[in-house]
């Protein structure tokens, strides 16, 4: 047993050693995915996948009561199309995938497979919306797109990934803007409430923002080496694609009105993020809420005659109140305690005969590997209060992770250090000049994440790069 | 009010003057669907995404039941790999869409864009099945497909489309022949159950069958035009592909054997069935079980005191028993009852401050236009019951319409006969040539749509085509 448990530890190496090495690990040995043979992209395999349909499942019920609803649009985007938003097209011509051919012809015009589909959706307005009668339009569509990547990581960098992308249309300017802040909040409270996963929320710079925005915010999570990994956004696009996409309406006063955009995003992306802030050296760790199996019933001598039999019953109990699974396969329950750690499964539940006879079990938890005994009788009762238990532990640890690696900055010696020495967020002043933000990326590979909402504070009053007078504080990191 | 509903429904041609551009009115006016800027490409908008939403939702359900997993594989397959079964490219190469360049350079081998998975589903289940110990494997993904058709029509026929596409590989062939026969028994049980389309389940002749497979079953469901639309299909590939690819397995002998595989599909082009089985002059009539919206209640006077709030507090419980609407838009009365009339929602609840004095509401049937006065503290025990019982109608109309429309002809005059003047499902002998099928369809555009399951009624001895002796009967039809 204690040999098995080995061998599949073994398999990952430990995140102190080698984070990249320890995630792409955990990615391939927990079974989320496979690579495939059309390079760049991964097979989401059903333990990725899994967790992706809880994420699809939730957002998709927060974004309905709001309002939001689903439609589908055209994976292809004609080239004349893409090129009407002007910054627009320069942000995602570089890193798009071409379609030439249909069938044995060549095609007149080009398509380019979606990177984003702002443009189809400002076409589809264009012809949809004419009176104020008809607005706001606040769509969603969950699919995948396609960016050409040069490097790829699993999740977290991929030529093809899936999505969703949320796309609006509103009569005023403030009411695009309270979407768009909508729609990052619900992001920022499903990413703690559902992923147990710690969020700054706040607005991009300039240079940072999406192509052909107006105003980007972002949420920004901490991963466990201390990089920060952007974790869903949502765009103010003012009334500029309604200019270039001639996006009018008549409004009460019979007067015509251009309308005012949002578009929002949130990917598979964040299962990366999921493994980065959760992950341990024996694998995956899942919270509860959104693990596609919650507890594992694994029988202790299951050959053993009753075993299985209350095994399966106690499974089929579980399943009223849980996600459960059983695992009787013919492996030995050291391997199968070590395939529940690595999946990230949130408990197990050992049984044996000695466990039936005193008429309980043991439930070990995967975050703290405590062992709690539970009475069989009390198990459906208890098992849902120790998963929530496990859920907010979670958020409590990520966030006093994350809270351990913020860093203040008030001169660029301070911030040389930190970049250098202490991974994570560095709190700093910025003067607003592009040119501090390039010299950073430049000298340490720190960009800045965001101008956080919730934190204003005038930590000095010059600019951690210039010197210069400074108002803003932004956060700093290096990213994924 | 009755000027209103005229207008709406005079934008609709009626059935009998022409069925295919009724068709074409009732998917735009009903906000199924819009063109897009991509040819060929349709946007599917709320209230067709809606009706999709419905049958991914049941089906999942269905499939997860017996197993099955969800997956996400790559939009994308080399034309290598493509290449692979011999069969199979045949079949896919003239309507494939290539990509060729990613971002500003050509790429080295051309992507295309898959118009269905097997060669990528093999290509995986090649290095991830090993052992008997890996079998069976179970896997499905949702996904948009592409297939660069010459003429199309929305939701029939498109050149993108959205589907499941199920792709199982198994250790015996009595295990993939049955999986497959499961799979088209539960498309039948859900298109019968949830979408009250009656089906014929039956196997395709090897000139229908699908490029590569061994053996094809479909589901073909009748439209009120007495035309065929294949529903679904289910493919077995005995070790076909397996072979192609190299799937082995090592057996408890310790004998390396090939694998067995099937697949099985379901898309879009259901919605088409939906609207053309049970579609009328005034829309669409969408069966209660998949109705996105299944009630919309209606306030009559909605200006006079207490109509709308008792119209809300009517909805809100409503909602609890299935899923309905408010419609308190500024429209008349009328145009709202033409509007739900033309989206097909199964009941309207009409409800003006007379109703609302004698403590009732009228519930307006949309597949008969019956209508049903309910107290008002009686509405939410009630409903649910009237949507059954709306769903079971549905489905017996649809059935015996069905029914009425399948013709027996014995030789190749009364095939002639029935072919040119009645619309339906023609049940003929067939000899096994496919010299035969090339000349019914020659002649009359009619094709063997399956060999039924559940009809194996000797009506003659001879070919209903050439007249050589016969063994086998055939549904031919006219098909979409």
């Amino acid at each position: 047993m204690a040999n098995d448990k080995k061998k599949l530890v073994e398999a990952i190496t430990s995140m102190e050693d080698d984070f990249a090495q320890w995630y792409t690990d955990v990615v391939k040995k927990a079974e989320l995915i496979d690579y495939s043979s059309v390079k760049g992209c991964m097979i989401i395999k059903p333990a990725g996948y899994g967790i992706w349909e809880n994420i699809q499942k939730e957002l998709d019920i927060r974004f309905k009561e709001t309002g939001v609803e689903n439609v589908y649009m055209p994976l292809f985007i004609p080239e004349s199309l893409l090129q009407r938003e002007k910054d627009h097209v320069e942000g995602f011509v570089p890193e798009v995938a071409w379609v030439t051919h249909g069938g044995l012809n060549e095609l007149q015009e080009r398509l380019c497979v979606r990177p984003t589909s702002e443009t189809l959706f400002c076409d589809f307005y264009h012809d949809l919306i004419q009176s104020y009668r008809d607005l706001p339009k606040l769509y969603n569509q969950w699919c995948s797109v396609v960016r050409w990547e040069k490097e790829t990581r699993p999740f977290l960098r991929s030529r093809e990934f899936l999505w969703q992308e949320g796309h609006t249309a509103h009569a005023t300017a403030e009411e695009a803007k309270e979407r768009t802040i909508q729609m990052l909040n619900l992001y920022a409270d499903f990413c703690e409430e559902v992923l147990a996963m710690p969020v700054i929320r706040g607005q991009k710079t300039e240079k940072e923002k999406f192509a052909g925005a107006e105003a980007t915010y972002t949420i920004e999570a901490l991963m466990h080496d201390g990089k920060a990994l952007q974790s869903g956004t949502s765009h103010n696009f003012g009334d500029g694609f309604a200019r270039a996409f001639e996006i009018q309406y008549t409004d009460k006063e019979n007067k015509l009105q251009y309308v005012h955009q949002t578009s929002w995003g949130l990917s598979t992306r964040l299962i990366g993020g999921i493994i980065m802030v959760h992950g341990d050296d024996s694998g995956l760790v899942l919270p509860p809420r959104i693990a596609p199996v919650q507890a594992v019933v694994i029988p202790i001598q299951q050959r053993k005659e009753g075993v299985l039999e209350k095994a399966k019953e106690i499974c089929a109990a579980l399943g009223k109140v849980c996600r459960a699974k059983l695992d009787d396969s013919d492996k030995s329950p050291g391997w199968k305690f070590s395939e529940q750690e690595m999946r990230g499964i949130p408990v197990r539940i050992e049984l044996g005969p000695k466990d039936i006879e005193a008429g309980k079990c043991v439930v070990v938890r995967r975050d703290t590997r405590e062992k709690i005994e539970v009475a069989l009788d009390e198990l459906s009762a208890k098992l849902p209060q120790i998963l929530e238990t496990i859920q907010s532990d979670m958020f409590a640890r990520a966030k006093a992770h994350r809270d351990a690696h913020i860093w203040d900055a008030h001169n660029y010696e301070e911030l040389k250090e930190i970049a250098e020495h202490k991974p994570g967020f560095i709190r700093g002043m910025w003067c607003g000049e592009q040119a501090c933000e390039d010299k950073l990326k430049e000298d340490f590979t720190v960009t800045s994440r965001c101008m956080p909402f919730h934190d204003q504070e005038q930590i000095a009053d010059t600019c951690v790069c210039c010197g210069k007078p400074a108002h803003r504080l932004v956060y700093w990191g290096k990213s994924y």
